[in-house]
């Protein structure tokens, strides 16, 4: 039995899904979250389908174990490669951030407009966000974009500085000419490069951050279900399988979470 | 019994210690050479030096299997972190990285002078070149630089673009006037952006690449022991722990190394 005291899990390949993890924190106030990050393996971008549904396994059913009401899978590429795997081992709802995207871009794109999907190799390889919105077929025309660099640019604490203009430059601006009506920030870490990108893609391209959206999807859900905690302040426990000190000095450098004691769990 | 014709093994986080094969390859080319890339968990840079000596440790009992005669570690935050621990479950010898790149460096620094440590945030917290280097009592002055954006730009293939210099300015133009002798490329991937570097430094500076040194090392410790191979056309084999033909298709589009079939061993 589900109930309302639970806690919500969420997991990443590392520090991007904090973006989530800030999203679902103003949009549920009153819930618990674990938060997991797979420092130790991370990035998950560049690794094949089956090294990132193993991974995913492993960190679904250590969380399972904490007692969660709610799963999201924060990261892009884990979405587009295991949802399907996590859900079928899970007993209780999973949620990715691939739609939510996809369904924010398309009230961004009117029929037979331009979504540009931009991820990891790996979230680009596998087409995830293509075939979701080929699914919803509201007929867009859809390009997706690998930009390795963003990852490292954020990490470096160098979304402000010009070398991120440059760096965006040589992704994007091939784009800027292609009237894009919404660009999908298909990365958990590309939030902090909303405003760099936006600046490359002119004024014409909505700029969809998941995750807000995959945000207000959690709350739907539990608000649907009947799950959603009455609280009004809760915990956050931050777990990660390596370097605790360096994700919980990112977290506050870049995010201005203040993790407090962070667990290992090593795999 | 160590013999000549057995192979040596090399092995790295990733692909970066493919410019370590290379100089290998071509310092002896009569040797079959076992490469192992590890690639599930690359890269080792922004991991713990506990994680760096687990994986490290795993790989080179997975080579010994292998019975080969001389132990490469050819990546530099395993060299930094993990060089005593693997030589004490090793029945070969083994060489890291560090060593040969400091001895070259103070041939180049004069006493008194200025060595600049190029390398991921791993090695450069490990602070093993500097400790290499005070070891080596030459009484040189040295700096430490973690450039952590320089391993996705290689990988990127954007070495000959202009972004790479926007890149390698934002690191290392704040030392083009210290009056730098040596600048050590203190990451296996650094050596393929050694021309934007030098740009960078100036023509006073004199960019140490540590590959090539790490292979003459080689090269004399198996003369030393009289275990040179004296065939003419060594084998090459490459395991990596996953996504092979990424692995493939890197090594060929970025160091011309045509790989044949590349093995895949999970951990």
């Amino acid at each position: 039995m589900l109930n309302k005291k639970r806690p919500i899990g969420i997991f990443d390949s590392g520090l991007g899904g904090l973006t989530v993890f800030k999203a679902l924190r103003r949009q549920l106030p009153g819930e618990d979250i674990i938060y997991f990050g797979d420092t130790a393996r991370v990035p998950y971008g560049t690794k094949s389908p089956e090294a990132v549904i193993a991974f995913s396994e492993e960190i679904a059913a250590f969380l399972f174990k904490k007692k969660i009401k709610l799963l999201v899978v924060a990261c892009n590429t884990a979405s587009s490669l295991a949802l399907d795997e996590v859900r079928r081992i899970s007993p209780v709802p999973v949620l990715g951030v691939i739609l939510p995207g996809v369904e924010a871009a398309l009230k961004a794109a009117p029929r037979g407009g331009r979504i540009l999907v931009t991820g990891t190799s790996a979230t680009v390889k596998s087409r995830a966000y293509s075939r979701a919105l080929a699914a919803a077929g509201a007929g867009v025309r859809v390009t997706e974009k690998a930009c390795p660099l963003f990852v490292p640019l954020v990490e470096e604490g160098w979304c402000g500085k010009p070398v991120a203009l440059t760096v965006a430059r040589e992704y994007l601006s091939p784009f800027r000419k292609k009237n894009i009506d919404a660009l999908i920030l298909g990365c958990t870490h590309y939030p902090m490069l909303k405003s760099v990108i936006a600046r490359v893609m002119g004024p014409r391209t909505c700029i969809v951050d998941s995750a807000h959206y995959a945000a207000l999807g959690a709350r739907a859900e539990l608000e649907g279900r009947g799950l959603l905690n009455p609280g009004r302040r809760g915990r956050s426990e931050f777990i990660v399988s390596d370097a605790p000190e360096r994700f919980s000095a990112l977290a506050g450098r870049l995010l201005g979470i203040k993790t407090g004691k962070v667990a290992i769990k090593r795999f």
